[in-house]
């Protein structure tokens, strides 16, 4: 199987597909795609107008959640879902938080005030967006931290979605030094194993014009 | 299997899991709750400070699309969830698009503004939001055509939970009268026959204190 990704280098919502894809060892190709300047044919791919649009065995598909759930069905190895209903419950509950509260809490506070509206020329990041973010991230880690005081992973005892929808929000912020890996060693350790695994790499090797990443993001010691 | 739903009336999320109960036969007290007042004992149920929080064999659970696909792993019978993974996945895309793009362009600026606001106590209606709204669910009813020229329900050949999320926005939008049927005679049809199931019966009942519903919205001929 190929597929070819249009994307942005720092949407969590692309970066978690990439991070399923390449987990499952699927060869993808990585098309950047100015989705705010909506041309034609994006919006043709895509009448939403947002990314990722996977174009896989063919087909268009959108909707982040929707394509990695269709990537472990078609893909089933190596499991990124656990296999009883509370479990993978579970999994969709934490998929869910980091990409709609997570996401309006902080995601879009900080990176999307630092760095999109400064690409999308929109203007100055809004000072007070900022400040309550970098506020609200505090929280999230705490969580963060409280789940994974009881449990080796997010979710449960195994690797799932929900520790890669969490990494590609974490890495993105990360990618601006927004993230204190101070706050919690459960989190900081937690985040340094998932890093080093090689579906992380391509994530580590992102370059956004005009926001050179700090010496950390990519050191696995960090 | 019996359940408890904390829940608000109109609230699309809260609908869409009551349908899928309703569908599966599982019955539920419904248990209203004013979760922006955030009393300690619901904050507990669930931090994030949502509805729906559905109490099920003795766990909390919150997020309505989890929750939604739990019910379809742990009752499957009647289906709402196709068996090819290419079905599923259309499922999953359209439940997205409406708790996510038709929430916040629709949603979010009809019904938050003329309800919510009002329940809540958060002042009136802003004039711009609700204009951008009824604006924009032309758009989103077209688009219901769109689908339905080509197919008997809205994922495909089946009825499945793509139907639920959207019938729970509408059915919410419709008790403040703020959907025109005559804009479409395929989404008329397809909404007289998702609110003639027993299922939709605990919804046509729905009675908010100060928003009496206009007659049609119970009428099944409407």
């Amino acid at each position: 199987m190929t597929a070819r990704l249009y994307h942005v280098p720092l949407s969590p919502f692309c970066r978690k597909v990439r991070l399923s894809l390449a987990e499952k060892k699927i060869e993808v190709e990585l098309v950047e795609e100015r989705y705010w300047e909506k041309a034609p044919d994006f919006l043709r791919r895509n009448p939403a107008a947002k990314v990722p649009v996977l174009k896989f065995d063919g087909r268009m598909m959108a909707e982040s959640s929707a394509i990695c759930e269709y990537i472990e069905e078609v893909s089933p190895e190596p499991p990124l879902m656990p296999r009883s209903a509370e479990n993978r419950y579970e999994v969709r509950r934490l998929v869910n938080w980091f990409d709609d509260k997570f996401h309006n809490e902080v995601t879009s506070k900080l990176l999307y005030e630092r760095v999109n509206k400064k690409v999308m020329k929109l203007g100055f990041p809004d000072s007070r967006n900022v400040k309550d973010g970098a506020k609200a991230i505090k929280y999230h880690l705490d969580y963060l931290a409280w789940l994974l005081e009881h449990r080796r992973w997010l979710a449960g005892e195994t690797m799932t979605l929900a520790d890669f929808a969490a990494a590609a929000h974490l890495s993105s912020l990360d990618y601006i030094s927004d993230v204190d890996w101070n706050r919690s060693d459960v989190v900081k350790d937690w985040y340094a194993k998932i890093k080093s695994r090689p579906a992380f790499r391509s994530i580590l090797a992102d370059q956004v014009s005009g926001f050179p990443p700090p010496a950390h993001y990519s050191n696995l010691d960090f």
